[in-house]
């Protein structure tokens, strides 16, 4: 890494943008983290913080205003982290989520978030899909995409096939399970709930792979918000399957 | 209304910016539809269907394609309904929705949106808040503010004196019940669910005019995102309280 470019998905690594996202990145991915760029007017709690942390991880700090000013959409961002993109192997004994096609950052960045509310690390994304280490993206996690295991596939067959052994839920505008109907499993195996694309939702061949699910809402609307209805699905996930 | 300008607060008029949107505003709101922008090179079905209603509901369309481009902050907007501002008294035998100092135009659009997913018709907006009629509000509503009764407030005081009689529930993050254990009420009185803002929630003293709810979620965030917050409340209560 010689000069820092202004992000675009082809670099291998990309910026936590700001003094709070760059203390999730530090303190929750510290071996992601390469170094950390400052502007020469900065100061605060949470800088202190954030410098205490480099140094005690032993990440480079260095004033760069105008590589701050050059990778960073809004003016005052006062902290960057340059981190290194990863995908991380997720675990097949956790619950995950799987988002095919998902193409709203807002939408990803805000599911990120609900998942680390709801206890769940594991993601999966489908691809073509919005790209997760954009800072765009980090910045609407706020920071979560640093506490949680993501990997990227090319279809949802091979996500299926790498992760076998667990019960799959399914959302889909006409699933045949209600999700207020849906029980707590007995064999103890871990979840999946895989959510569509914000437009076209899900193949409904896909339901070969799992249990069809639908949260009922008026015929006013097309479709719930596809963060709403993720943060719907975790909330009763968590609920019926308890701790 | 002489000179049409870009959108500000103070104006009594704002604009339902593109087809889909200017369509639901006629279709659930046709008195407060003054007239119909639409510029040069505008076809397709959703355009012969928004022309159909114009002419049924007697709204006068002009070609503006110069106006279009000075209200709308993004390129290839086609159509823009100018529409009256109004706020409409709520119903005491409905359910409501309060947001008190929401901030973020986004989350109120999809707030709106996904009350009429569950059939909540009457929001309360407790200022200072963002503008429910900024073009960017009622884009990302997805026109849903058309079909909604919403009053602004000065004060929740003002609120909770004008709509009495009705089970109150505040969303806080140390709410003493937990929402997953909420019973269905048996004396058949509405329900009013209160959100705080992004920030700061809601003021603890406000605990005094009903039953404080917390959504439980780990310790790794601060709070969940408001509008997945709201969706979660207006989904279990949907369900508990039943049709």
């Amino acid at each position: 890494m010689s000069k820092l470019s202004k992000y675009n998905k082809n670099l291998d690594y990309s910026y936590a943008l700001g003094i709070f996202p760059s203390i999730e990145a530090i303190k929750n991915s510290p071996n992601s983290c390469l170094r950390l760029l400052k502007s020469n007017n900065i100061n605060g709690e949470g800088f202190e913080l954030l410098e205490e942390l480099c140094k005690n991880n032993n990440i480079r700090t260095e004033y760069a205003p105008n590589i701050l000013d050059r990778i960073s959409p809004k003016e005052n961002t006062f902290a960057a982290m340059v981190i290194k993109k990863q995908q991380l192997e997720l675990n097949n004994n956790t619950n995950h989520i799987v988002l095919y096609n998902v193409m709203d950052s807002g939408n990803l960045g805000t599911i990120m978030r609900t998942m680390l509310g709801f206890k769940i690390q594991d993601l999966a994304i489908i691809k073509p899909a919005t790209d997760v280490f954009d800072p765009r993206t980090i910045r609407a996690s706020m920071g979560a995409l640093f506490s949680l295991r993501v990997t990227e596939f090319n279809s949802l067959e091979e996500y299926i096939k790498k992760y076998e052994n667990r019960n799959i839920f399914l959302f889909m505008l006409d699933g045949s399970e209600n999700i207020n109907d849906i029980k707590k499993h007995q064999d103890n195996k871990p979840y999946t709930l895989i959510f569509g694309n914000e437009g076209s939702g899900l193949n409904p061949e896909f339901k070969k792979y799992g249990i069809p699910v639908r949260i009922d809402h008026s015929n006013k609307i097309d479709s719930l918000n596809l963060s709403i209805a993720a943060g719907i699905g975790m909330y009763k996930f968590n609920e019926i399957m308890g701790e």
